[in-house]
């Protein structure tokens, strides 16, 4: 788990490969709101398995998720014994599609306008430029800590951990988390995530992804916050 | 299968249902291409397990699969013992969300631009009446067929158990299949489907689906084919 958006934090994942690779495992990386957001080095971290979704950092309609597999990723799949159950995600199919390699029979109907989307936002991220893209969030991520910090709402992750696009802060004490949302939605159309789990009720979410990490955002976010919250 | 688009056969859903019914078997429906372009009456033939594609006679975007549940068929999921090897199709988890009943957790991020444009297909059904859809691709079909059968091509299926969305015909004695196709596609624009599997070479596929069935397609159509022909 990469970009982990229920906690906020950003794993280590070129450290987390290297271990599995020392114990010769490979890995399954979920980059679901990574991709675009932060560094992702797919190659150079040596990943294996890596998928993300086009609705976070990549500013797309939801509904695909781009997927990478490393040769042996792929040699492992090609090798499997046991039948796959779903027709849906049976990769050894989808692999026929992209390789050119054996029959390319029919598989599925694509969803090309999605498609059509996602070359969209992937010629937008271009002209932007990635690491632009990561600066950006990172810029924004800096702007809305020091106004979150400025009203007293403290970072629930280590600064070293903190996902740049995912802000996850600690309700203050004392303060009804859910009127603070409901207010927020209905008075400033501002939707900010709750708490998960054992985090219900004590952490809001601030999402700043793709599209959405702009400073007119951050404006409003920290604005509209400190109104509800005096 | 109720409308098989590989040799343009309508089947008859409604007796295969009762037959099912007569030994106490559950009946699963692949109403893709049928769905809007043929009656499909899912009650009155008390189909169990319906699904449909979004992408054929209903005229919307790929990407979308509709599907409908009689009460057995819940039942019979519910009471499934077995593990559900895929998470994305577990419908067990799907239920919830539909049913309001038990805990409605997150499953997964909708595609909601795909669902928005559903709904605007659903709508344009509605303005023009199922009923009149389905007129609508029968007098398309009749027109079609008229013109083919007056270039001397003839149709593979009974009269009977044609499809009127998909057109399946013989390639003339002495025609070269690919050919003609290419030439369709490349002088005129006009995309024809290929006979699959045993029909290779032998069969045309035309398809008059949802926005598609309509007059200058027909027309367009018969003339094409008889330019090339000639």
């Amino acid at each position: 788990m990469h970009a982990e958006t229920s906690t906020g934090a950003l794993s280590d994942a070129k450290a987390l490969s290297a271990l599995a690779r020392q114990h010769g495992c490979l890995t399954i990386v979920d980059a679901v709101t990574s991709l675009g957001g932060v560094p992702l080095l797919v190659d150079e971290w040596q990943l294996d398995a890596v998928y993300s979704g086009s609705q976070k950092c990549l500013s797309c309609v939801p509904g695909l998720s781009p997927v990478t597999f490393s040769p042996k990723a792929v040699e492992k799949m090609q090798n499997r014994t046991s039948k796959v159950q779903s027709w849906f995600l049976d990769q050894s199919l989808v692999l026929a599609y992209w390789s050119g390699k054996g029959k390319r029979s029919y598989h599925h109907t694509a969803p090309v306008n999605s498609l059509y989307a996602l070359h969209e936002s992937l010629l937008m991220l271009k002209e932007e430029g990635l690491e632009n893209a990561w600066q950006r969030h990172r810029d924004m991520h800096e702007l809305l800590k020091a106004e979150l910090e400025a009203l007293g709402i403290a970072f629930l992750v280590d600064a070293d951990h903190r996902l740049p696009q995912l802000n996850a802060v600690a309700v203050p004490e004392g303060i009804d988390d859910a009127a603070v949302r409901a207010t927020l939605l209905n008075d400033y159309n501002l939707e900010i995530g709750a708490g998960l789990g054992a985090l219900a009720g004590k952490a809001w979410r601030i999402g700043l992804m793709g599209y959405a990490a702009k400073r007119e955002n951050v404006a409003l976010c920290a604005k509209a916050l400190k109104d509800v919250l005096s």
